[in-house]
């Protein structure tokens, strides 16, 4: 059976058409074959599009998906007229009735970038990541006070690329801490976290899994073993519970799950 | 003027929903409160989230505008027959003409976790943000033959950010270099990096830009002085331009953009 393709199609990076149609094709038993098209942002670019997606039209023997965030109109009647694709256009879609419900015309702008990269929600999250990098791995306690979040857990408990996806979608500056057995020894939380508790969230995870995990780095040592992970886990849960700060196991969730739950638990924190 | 309230409602983090919002948004010029309801997965929290969407409009004397990527059945009915916003069902508008197409029922799955949290896509991405991690800023150069692509360019150009996004957003294992006054004076590109020359991507910046970032992190520097740094930028880009590698220009470009050219250019170059 030939495969079908998948074009995501954008004038910008593309980024936003291909998370959406991700999002879309995971409902369907399908494996499409996948093609970025990103910043066609003229007539020229459109037609050359087109011709690529029409020759897999022919090749696959089926019509191509093609997912487009373009605002061009230009280049959006380009593809409407000459693709032989199934054009998804998730932004034309919606913007007639936004057009209606808003009572106003749409500006057609391409979300971009001369303007994107001065505006002072670009800085800061640039700043947010700078902040983070520094902040990493209880690297320094300077400036801890400037943390969104704080994250604290065992070695490899996902601590660090959770801090680095709050930065670098949500703009949060996030610091990281493990816990070590020194920590466990003065059954107290780093001395340097304490004034800021409100800011506390504790990782945690399976020890068998954790196991898994320091093998990839570590194999066949003390650190990785099944024996020391149990003992880590344990110390430091009872050592967050005595905190009475959140904890979070990160085991079966995703980065961008743990970070979401790390977002909406802080909003709650400051609602209250 | 009342202002109006946006919702984003998913029963997953909610992270699709945003993005495909905001990006809509950007293309009215209003600058409606933003509200994130994720994990809304059960009819409980479906009336929970009814509830305040209500409200809002009720507060706002206008409807709120109700993103929404729900895929659960008993979510999304709740919200259809209860909900006073205006919906906008980025999933459900376009699953219908997409089971006529593909001939195939989808299967509304939430795009969650336990499941993602194991698969070999998720593994690779964490292992692309450590070995990004370890090789920033010339840190090692071992297993820099792993590296999926090498960034070089001066101090504050923006190669750590831009190594950061191309793990975290494309898996990809991204390894970055400062150039420094030592490579200026031997003219050449650190001497660890010429085997990998088809990896090379050189960013530059502005000097004038350049100077402004510097001056963020050391006020007052010779390092950040206008004279200093129209020195680096010029003796950076003779040097990349000698070594005959691909060069981008960040000054007006955000993180996303930089990292999708380059994702872009190395696609091509393996096509070729």
């Amino acid at each position: 059976m030939p495969n079908r393709t998948a074009f995501f199609v954008s004038d910008g990076t593309g980024i936003t058409a291909e998370t959406f149609a991700r999002a879309i094709l995971k409902q369907f038993e399908i494996s499409p074959k996948m093609v970025r098209l990103p910043f066609v942002d003229d007539a020229d670019k459109a037609h050359q599009a087109v011709r690529q997606i029409n020759h897999a039209a022919a090749v696959d023997g089926k019509r191509p998906l093609v997912f487009t965030t373009v605002v061009n109109m230009e280049v959006l009647d380009v593809l409407q007229r000459h693709c032989q694709g199934m054009l998804i256009d998730m932004f034309g879609t919606f913007i007639a009735p936004l057009e209606h419900e808003l009572g106003m015309k749409s500006n057609h702008r391409v979300g971009r970038f001369s303007d994107v990269a001065r505006s002072q929600e670009y800085h800061d999250r640039i700043e947010a990541i700078n902040f983070t990098l520094e902040h990493d791995d209880g690297q320094t306690n300077a400036n801890l006070e400037k943390s969104d979040v704080i994250l604290v857990g065992v070695s490899r408990s996902g601590k660090t690329p959770t801090s680095l996806y709050l930065a670098m979608q949500f703009g949060l500056k996030a610091s990281n801490y493990p816990l070590i057995p020194e920590d466990f020894e003065r059954r107290q939380l780093p001395p340097a976290l304490l004034p800021h508790k409100k800011k506390l969230f504790g990782l945690t995870i399976d020890p068998q899994r954790l196991s898994e995990i320091r093998h990839e780095r570590r194999p066949h040592s003390r650190y990785a073993s099944l024996e020391n992970c149990r003992y880590e886990v344990r110390e430091a849960e009872a050592l967050m519970r005595r905190a009475g700060i959140p904890v979070l196991s990160t085991t079966h969730k995703s980065i961008e799950e743990i970070a979401t739950l790390i977002r909406q638990s802080l909003e709650e924190r400051e609602a209250h």
